[in-house]
């Protein structure tokens, strides 16, 4: 038998007899030719089978095989410049693996509860595809841009025994008689690997029983959260910056072919270039208090911002915006207070343009002993759930910083997608644990 | 101030000043000198100062700084041939950032509850350190492996709405009403990624509520699990072997410093080459059945291999072993058949050596509806929860094969550690929840 190849690796082939091993993905037939739409996973291309190319009986047979049908196919590669992907394959055989029963996804348009009760067949369509290569690339290129810098990837627990933020948004479960919550963020143990390790990141799942339910919500959903010994706000925006701008470019060459599947106006993401506008949360408070009337939810000075407001503050902008300086009230307990402004805590999010909001989330961390303590006591924390914490600032503190990512709203921005429960393989929401 | 560099990238610098962060790991002083060993999570260095080299005053406050105090030092890089890192630094300058109280761990041993409970600062501990940065080699270069050849990473939820195996090893958390069970395989999930994708790998935290004490269990561990459509059992022996050859030559390459510091032999490791021995499960049985005088627990043909059965069986042999076609009773209902021989599955371990056993396993799925239907029954599965699973059989099988590689065990074997404890940040076992 010729060569096993994959689609994405055909143009290396032309010429060549190869055999691809996938499944039908759609057939148009006439009485002397059939155009068969053969998927691998990898990509489609079109194979044509005419009557007398193949053995004796195999073009009658093939008429019958449904879609989703497993099957191999031998065929010569051929150059064509009408093809998607510039090529197409003249066949010369064909074997049925297993034949599909009639496919419950058809060609009409179906209801997101149907695609998503079907979600273990919904990821073989074309568009599904696209994004599931995308959230690899943005995965990989993420995890190298700091690999490449020396960082270390850092897992910390998804067990915790303590409710660090409140019990209300947490997962828990008996942990052999104990509780153990279900991590909301990696944040405070990366902090304590930033000072082990100088540099790290991680990423990985993270769970909030949240009874939000809006297209930006998953309660099961991954973070890459960088954190930097010596590393201060500004430095955080230089790295989010920089990092954001080398993963879109990244993406817009490496999966240019999964955004024209996903239609994506690739115009804007070439403005993603830096420099990344800085906002003063005050200047943007200012400028949301004067356009109340546009908000359901008016905006007070002192907020913190909805959706609506996230999305009327970028809209100026042609690419993401930074916010720093948030009212220290309404953030963490760990945020580190601006020493020319109390009130305002050094923290930072970025937010992408589109309406698409929030994506990273970051700061400065409060490194003095006492000042730790102290925002403990106001958030009416139990000293003892962070003595842990806490030893961090007892043995040698330093001033630190770090971010979270929330990669399934990275790509969904990058993506263009309306709904964050299509940028992961199988989505998690308050209505929705299977299948 | 002259600029900050890692002490990883000391050597590019030699001649010039340069400015370290970090922390005071040890110092030893004279009344003319002193050394301090400096270290910033990338490395350690011996910096050496003179009473005259600094400003006035530095010398004398220097002698009252702690261990793991965090400072700022100045100073020109120099060629050292007797330093393990080829270089030292001749100080000019130090800025004390934040003094430490006196440091919990001192230099005598502890024992490893003390080390766990305080596992937040012992990981800056040499050793430790040393385990954190392979693991992250580790890491990087599995995934390296499998986006190199085309794999797309498919991350399967940690939520899952069924017991696949039974409940009494999975941890679970209400979920709004309903249960969700935490996963302890992505498996399943990974097989209708490969069957839309052709090729995938999953890679994150699972859990096991197992009530196992040894030093071979944590209940939160990381796995790759790669899943292949139109793969064999012999396809996954040949992919195993390649990605272990690469990955103890690559840890070998790159990470030479910290396997020292680990004290490793690495004359073992470098004996992982091609090919690794295949045993046929019956062979295996018969060679440990002779050996019944050897173990506390007697070993009968049929049964599956205790940690003393895998050690007496691998020792052998000086490289990790597969051992293929276990019975099929002892295996999960998702293993194929051997068509030759119906009683053996189509499974395969690949078993590390030195005593630390199954590091992989895996082997080809059930792909006959009629077949997995018939096991479900066997194993007493509720069809219900595996609907979706079963769609997978019904709408285009293919022959598809993948394994679970277990992180922590592959870190331990590679770094020649004794217990999964010290492979993983903050490990979880049924005793310990904290830090």
């Amino acid at each position: 038998m010729a060569p096993w190849i994959y689609i994405e690796d055909l143009k290396k082939h032309i010429g060549e007899e190869v055999t691809l091993k996938g499944w039908l993905y759609n057939m148009r037939s006439s009485k002397k030719i059939r155009f068969l739409e053969v998927r691998d996973g990898t990509g489609i291309v079109q194979c044509v089978m005419g009557a007398g190319d193949v053995p004796a009986g195999v073009f009658e047979s093939t008429g019958g095989i449904s879609r989703e049908s497993s099957i191999i196919v031998t065929g010569i590669v051929k150059e064509d410049a009408r093809s998607k992907i510039g090529v197409e394959i003249g066949l010369t055989g064909l074997e049925l693996v297993a034949k599909a029963q009639p496919y419950p996804i058809a060609k009409k348009s179906h209801g997101p509860a149907f695609l998503l009760d079907h979600r273990h067949l919904w990821i073989r369509s074309r568009k599904q595809v696209a994004l599931l290569r995308i959230r690899h690339e943005v995965i990989r290129t993420l995890r190298g841009y700091f690999d490449k810098r020396g960082y270390v990837c850092f897992d910390p627990p998804i067990f915790t025994a303590n409710a660090c933020e409140g019990t209300s948004t947490l997962f828990q479960t008996d942990y052999f008689g104990k509780t153990a919550y279900l991590s909301q963020s990696g944040q405070l143990y990366g902090e304590a690997g930033a000072l082990a390790l100088g540099r790290i990141y991680t990423f990985g799942p993270t769970f909030r029983a949240e009874k939000s339910k809006t297209r930006r919500h998953l309660t099961e959903f991954w973070m890459m959260e960088p954190e930097i010994a010596y590393l201060d706000i500004e430095g955080v925006m230089e790295l989010v910056e920089d990092m954001l701008v080398e993963l879109v470019a990244v993406i817009l060459d490496k999966r240019a072919e999964e955004l024209k599947v996903l239609e994506r106006d690739t115009s804007l993401l070439e403005k993603v270039r830096k420099p990344f506008p800085r906002v003063h949360y005050k200047d943007a408070a200012a400028k949301l208090t004067k356009m109340n009337d546009r908000f359901k939810v008016p905006f007070e000075d002192g907020d913190d911002f909805g959706a609506e407001h996230e999305t009327e503050l970028t809209k100026s902008y042609e690419k993401p915006i930074f916010v720093h300086r948030f009212p220290a009230e309404i953030k963490a307990f760990y945020m580190k207070r601006d020493k020319d402004d109390p009130q305002a805590s050094l923290s930072v999010d970025c937010l992408a343009p589109e309406g698409y909001g929030e994506i990273v989330g970051g700061g400065e961390r409060e490194d003095d002993l006492d000042a730790l303590l102290k925002r403990l006591g106001e958030h009416s924390l139990p000293k003892e759930a962070f003595d842990w914490y806490i030893d961090l600032r007892k043995y040698g503190s330093v001033p630190h910083s770090g971010f979270g990512l929330g990669l399934e709203r990275t790509i969904s921005w990058i993506a263009g997608i309306h709904h964050l429960r299509e940028a992961i393989p199988f989505p998690r929401t308050i209505e929705r644990l299977t299948p």
